[in-house]
Formats: C-alpha cells, sequence, structure tokens
C-alpha cells in the first residue's frame, strides 16, 4: 500500500499524512465542538464518527466487532483497547477507501456527497488530545544526551550513572499537564537557587526536551509482567513528545526523589497518533548497549528503534524561525518494549491510555543534533545563533517550539505533524 | 455534634466510625454489586445511593443541587468535586439524621421498614477504591523518617538534603497500582545487586510506609497556583496509606530520576475517606522547621497539623499480630496546604480525585514509633522481635501489614478503620 495515492484532493508529495500513515487524532470542529476520532490525509481530516454513521461498518469489518461505538468516543481510548489486529484491520480498510485504486469506489470516492460531509480541510479543524491519559511514564533512553548531561553535572568519569546500561531508567511523570500541541505553557514560577539563595521567582532556565512518546493501548494485570517479545501487542501508537523542563527548578529540587516542578508544569504531545503499523518498515537498530541484559529485557529482534527524522524549530515572537537540531529517533538505548517489560517486571498495571516517553533523544555528534537547549548550551554557558540576529541560551517569553518527525519518501510519507508549543509569562498568582 | 450518640445498633464506643466522623466510601454488596457511595457508622454501611433514592434529598438540602446524582456514582469524584462546604452540609444532615436525639426522626430513626433496608452490616459489605485517581504524589514530609534514612545512607552529616527544609520534597507515584485496604499483594520481581552482581529476582527487602493520604476534591486550573491557605479548600478528605517498598529494587534503581519499580507495584489506601471537617477538632503543630519559608508556603495557622495516634500491626501467615509502631501523625514538616501549594506553584492542576501521600511517618524517639522496617531493622541489620517467638528484618510472604489511625475520645472517636494488605510470593511471570 505505501506507494498507493490517494484520490483525496490537497496531498502534497511531502504531507506527513500519506496513505501509507493514517494516523489517528480527536477532532472539533466549529460547526461540531464535539471531540470525535478522525485520520489525516493530506491536507484534510476524515471524520470517523460521521464515517462510521454513514457506511455500515459492521457488514465491511465484521472482525472488529464494536468498531462503531469505539469512533463515536471523545478518545481513543476505546479505539485502542481493540488491540493491534483490529487497528491494522481498521487502517487497512481506510488505504482501500481513500486509495485511488480502491476496491470500493462506491463507498467514498465515488459519493460526491458523503465526501463533502466526511472530509475536512485541516485549517478547519482544532486537535484535542488523543487519550485520556492514565499514567505517564517519562524514560531515560537517550544515550547521548544522559551522558551529556553526566558530564555536565557529575563530570566524565560519573557520567553514566552503574544502573544506567542494565535498566531502563524512568520516572513517573504528571498526567494531569499533559496537553496537545497547540497549547500555550506559561513559564513556570518555582524555588531556585539565585547566588545560593533560596528565591521564588519565574524560571530563568526554560528548556525543551525532543522524545518520542508512545501511548500504551492494552491493560495489564496487577503483579504480572509482561515479556518483551509481546510487549509490541501493548503498543497502540507514537506521538512526538516535548517535555518541558525549568532547569533552573529541577536543579534545586531533585535529590533525593527526582523531577517534579522542573517538570510537571506542562509536557505537549502531537495530536495526531502515528498507529504503530505505519512504522514496522522503517526500523533500525539502536545504540549498541555492550552490557550482558537480564533476560526479561533480550529481544528476539536487533532493530528494535525506528529510524524516524526528527528536527526542532525555535521561532521568535517576532516570527523568525530556526530548525536548531536534527536527529533521528534510533539513538535510544532502550526500545520501548523494553521499557514496557521493564515497567510491569515487578507487577505495575499498564492501563490503555498510558503513556511512556523515550526520554530526550540527543544525536552522537554533540552539535546540531541535541535535543534540548541544556545540552547546545551547556547550560547556559554559551548561545545558540538564531535567524534574524537574534540568539539564546534559554527559551524567552513568546518564543514557539516546534517538533517534527517522518520517515519515508515523498509520496509516501509517515510523519507526526506539529507538535508545537509557546512560552507565556509566568501566570500571576496573587499569593 | 461530637457528643452526640446514635441510634444505629452495634456501635461500640472504640468505633473508628462514631457519629463524630461519619467517612465515605464506596461499598458493594452480595445483593448488590454495584459500587455506590455509604457512610460507616460503627459497625454498620449505611447506603448512600439508596438512602438518595428513598428520601426527597432536593427538598431536604436544596443547597445542594446535584447531591442525589452524585451519591449514584461508582466513586466519589463527583460529590468530591461538590465543593468543602457542600461537604460540611452533608454531614451534619447525616448526623443530625443518625443522632438519637435527630430532629427529623420520621426520616429514618422511625421508619423500620428503611433502616432495614439501607443499613447494612459492615462485615456484609465489601469496599472499593473510593475515588478514582487521577495522579498520585508522594512527598516525604516526615521529618524523622527522611532524617534516618538519610544517615544510613548518606551518614549523619549529609542526612537532609539542601532543599529538605525550603520545599516539601516530592516524587510522583503511580496512579494505576493504588488499591483499597485487603487487596493482595504480589512481592515484587526487580533488578537487584547481590554481592555486587546484578539479577532479577523476587525483592529480599519488602517493607511498608506508615503514611497519611490526602485526596483532592477540587481541580485547579494549569499555569495557576493554589494559594497556602486557600488549599485547604481543595481538602476532599484522609486515608491511611501504605506506599509498599522493595528496598534492594529501589536502591539500585533510584538515581538519578528516583524510585520507580521500588515503589509502582502497589500503594494501598484505607477505604473511608475521613472528610477533612471531621479531622478540624484534632490540629496540632507539628514539626518545627527553623528555616525561613518562602513566601508561598508560610501558613496563616500553626496549628497545620493533625494529631492523628497511628501503629502498625503485622500479622504473621501463623495468625500472631503485634503491634510493632505506635505514633501521631502530627510529626510532619510539612501541611497537605503547604504541599497543594508547592505542587501547583508552577502551574501544574490538580484533579478531584488526585491522592497526596505525606511521606513515611516515624515518631522522633527512633524506636517503637517507626514508620518503616527499613528504619526499624536498620536496613536489615538487626531484628524486630514478634508475637509467637517470631522475628522479622523485612515482611514474608504471608504477612500482613494493618495500619490504623484514631482521633478523639471513646464513643465519639474519628478513626480510619483498617489500612491492610497481605504479601503474596512473588508471581510467576512467563519469560
Amino acid at each position: 500500500m505505501a506507494t498507493a495515492t490517494t484520490w483525496v484532493p490537497s496531498t502534497p508529495p511531502n504531507s506527513d499524512f500519506s496513505l501509507a500513515n493514517l494516523p489517528l487524532g480527536i477532532i472539533t470542529t466549529r460547526s461540531d465542538p464535539t471531540p470525535r476520532p478522525a485520520t489525516a490525509i493530506g491536507m484534510h481530516a476524515l471524520d470517523l464518527k460521521l464515517l462510521s454513521s454513514r457506511l455500515d461498518l459492521p457488514s465491511l469489518l465484521p472482525s472488529i466487532p464494536s468498531l462503531s461505538s469505539t469512533l463515536s468516543q471523545p478518545t481513543l481510548n476505546a479505539f485502542a483497547q481493540l488491540g493491534r489486529p483490529a487497528h491494522r484491520a481498521f487502517r487497512e480498510f481506510l488505504q482501500d477507501l481513500l486509495s485511488t485504486e480502491t476496491t470500493r469506489p462506491e463507498l467514498l470516492r465515488d459519493d460526491a456527497a458523503l465526501r463533502e460531509e466526511v472530509l475536512v480541510h485541516r485549517t478547519k479543524v482544532m486537535m484535542e488530545l488523543p487519550m485520556e491519559v492514565g499514567d505517564y511514564t517519562d524514560f531515560y533512553a537517550g544515550e547521548h544526551h544522559a551522558r551529556a548531561v553526566g558530564v555536565m553535572f557529575r563530570g566524565a568519569e560519573n557520567a553514566l550513572q552503574p544502573n544506567y546500561k542494565h535498566l531502563p531508567v524512568g520516572y513517573h511523570g504528571r498526567a494531569s499537564s499533559v496537553v496537545v500541541s497547540g497549547t500555550g505553557v506559561h513559564r513556570p514560577v518555582g524555588q531556585i537557587l539565585v547566588d545560593g539563595v533560596v528565591v521564588t521567582a519565574a524560571s530563568r532556565k526554560m528548556d525543551f526536551e525532543l522524545e518520542l512518546g508512545c501511548f500504551v493501548g492494552r491493560g495489564s494485570e496487577m503483579g504480572k509482567g509482561v515479556g518483551v517479545d509481546e510487549a509490541e501487542e501493548w503498543v497502540f501508537g507514537y506521538v512526538l513528545l516535548n517535555d518541558w523542563s525549568a532547569r533552573d527548578v529541577q536543579a534545586w529540587e531533585y535529590v533525593p526523589l527526582g523531577p517534579f516542578n522542573g517538570k510537571n508544569f506542562a509536557t505537549t504531545v502531537s495530536g495526531w497518533v502515528v498507529l504503530a503499523d505505519a512504522l514496522e518498515p522503517y526500523r533500525a537498530e539502536g545504540i549498541e548497549n555492550g552490557t550482558e541484559l537480564q533476560g526479561y529485557l533480550k529481544e528476539g529482534r536487533r532493530e528494535n528503534m525506528f529510524d524516524i527524522s526528527l528536527e526542532v524549530e525555535l521561532t521568535t515572537a517576532e516570527g523568525d524561525s530556526t530548525i536548531i537540531s536534527r536527529t533521528s529517533s534510533k539513538n535510544l538505548l532502550w526500545s520501548f518494549p523494553q521499557m514496557i517489560a521493564h515497567h510491569t517486571l515487578g507487577g505495575c498495571p499498564m492501563r490503555a491510555g498510558d503513556l511512556l516517553g523515550s526520554g530526550t533523544i540527543s544525536g552522537p555528534r554533540g552539535a546540531g543534533d541535541q535535543g534540548s537547549l541544556l545540552e547546545m548550551t551547556d547550560n547556559g554557558k554559551k548561545e545558540v545563533l538564531l535567524a534574524g540576529m537574534d540568539a539564546r541560551r534559554f527559551l524567552k517569553d513568546g518564543d514557539t517550539i516546534t517538533l517534527r518527525g517522518h520517515c519515508g519518501p515523498d509520496g509516501a510519507r509517515v510523519g507526526f505533524g506539529d507538535c508545537r508549543g509557546r512560552i507565556y509569562s509566568a501566570a500571576g498568582v496573587s499569593r
């Protein structure tokens, strides 16, 4: 299917949303403010709730019994719980439906009235958070990032902690502040140390983190681990994720229990969930781990990462945009199946809608391929040059960070669209 | 009302559930497996869903418009969102209804048929998790515990980290593994170091943690902090909380991002939520903090803790029970309003159903008043003696830990009932 073309107009070759992708998201429109599932195809969104009310899905897809009811929900949680085989069958159905060579032209391609009804130009669409997030866990699998930050704070000798190559280090994040791309982010107020004195002030070291996010689609039983080779079946799909970080708040608070207010003020995810199957053709090997792994982390396949081309764009309040980083999502030491196997090893239950972050992804070069300003500016010691004669050590109010990522050739790209957030000044709090 | 007596039979003077308490919980019964709200009075549960279907609550309590619909929900989240004034009015209504001197005897006291219907002996009642937990955050406000553990791992000089007295240190816990009292807990399998070698095995250092839990009843806006003196209005009520801990798993994994699998396998809460108002008469001063606090943490009132008598009972598989610790919940450095003010300082939003843990509560003596085996046994170096010629360094399979807590005199006790969990052997995981 990857080279097939679509009959849907306004699908330029460089669109992230080719027929080879068909990600799912939750949309609203001015004419219908009810949040509902949709897929993206080129410059259009296909309203799946409306489509399922017009087509006889139980007859067309008898292998997915409650499909229509999951497509009328305000989140993708119910659809995700249908399981990987159902996601696959539904995506293949949509690929056929939207293909120029569709086997069922009468269903949509040749029905002008229905086309008009269910295809909405994406400029008229607002995105909502695609899933109700149960728990959000952020891992730390970007070894180049972990090493660079370790050198910065503990010196080259102790850059990586002794556990780093033995287990996917992670921590529990905050689910209530996960927001969809486009949501504004207030610079957090926090306790910070200024010349050794504790003050409460707006963060002066506001940063982004370039991550890949993974939505869990299936629950697991409490007390029972998920094996690493079956963990793929727990993956619903992927998003880009920006784990905004206030480095000065984090530095003062994080010992001994880890990051808290330095991270929990906002985490942005892209609105379209790229289904796990869409990324399968883009598997790649990750960072070599020279350590003998524990059995529960040993994967049957070597190509356990995806080679997604990632970029970070910084746009100033004046509107000048600069790509400040380019790298690949294969720069990870641990795969999502390894994270899931580790997360559940002790019996911690997964739920559909749980969100896993990869940790900050930086490339191996250490220049032009880093996933945070912390690394690019050596914790604010030097500047990153921007277009428009501007420069940054950390983010300014009015700055917008946009993460993008895609695989595949023009005409068959599998991409994420934007993961975007603009920084607003610290909110006034009467205290 | 605190000295009034109830007409409900089987309410012994030493009951945690006097008329001065009236906590809320979610019950099921064999005859009706629908989870629904109830209050506890002595040895009985009063089915509030049934009661609200029999009484004309809109007329009796016109100040709480949607009360009846919140009482037909399977969790207390909707009721909690009614706000403190509504909780107060409803509790006072119940106190009058159940009092010997009730002003409305015809409503329930003198209606034998209705009494028979809505009052269920608690031996016939199963408890469910009282709230759907959004996020679970565990603080570390038990200074005696933090100090003892700090001495153990970093020496007396560096026992408390530099930030400890400036802010309520906390970390994000796992919401999916919060369970109600009575739920069995599997000993977790995890990565541990044995003689310097990494192995994957059942934890050998299984521990409990004695904590007070606080359920948030009100949401807050993202980007906007909650002031410390208004934070009381965000509190729905309190539970006892056992933050089960696998010390060997935790020791290996926790650097640099904090506890993960060592904690996320289970957290047990007591089933009856003691409403914030019921604890008001038992305010006390906490641990003196000699540090000049940041403005957002300065409370108007000095008595910002509760003096709840706490105890920990260990029952062996053979059925021998020993009280291994007794202390008070006033042994905290930070109050829940301070935790809420800190948690939201950077704009992290609260949601009704969020759960906050106090951190392990240990007394100042360091003997007989400690909130974990880690402290009692100096990390397994010595034994705690039990009834039945037995002893423990850490928990064995088959052991049951029961936390209890109450305030007030006999006849007007405000208590929590049991917060109980039994350890089962590590679940077999096919890998």
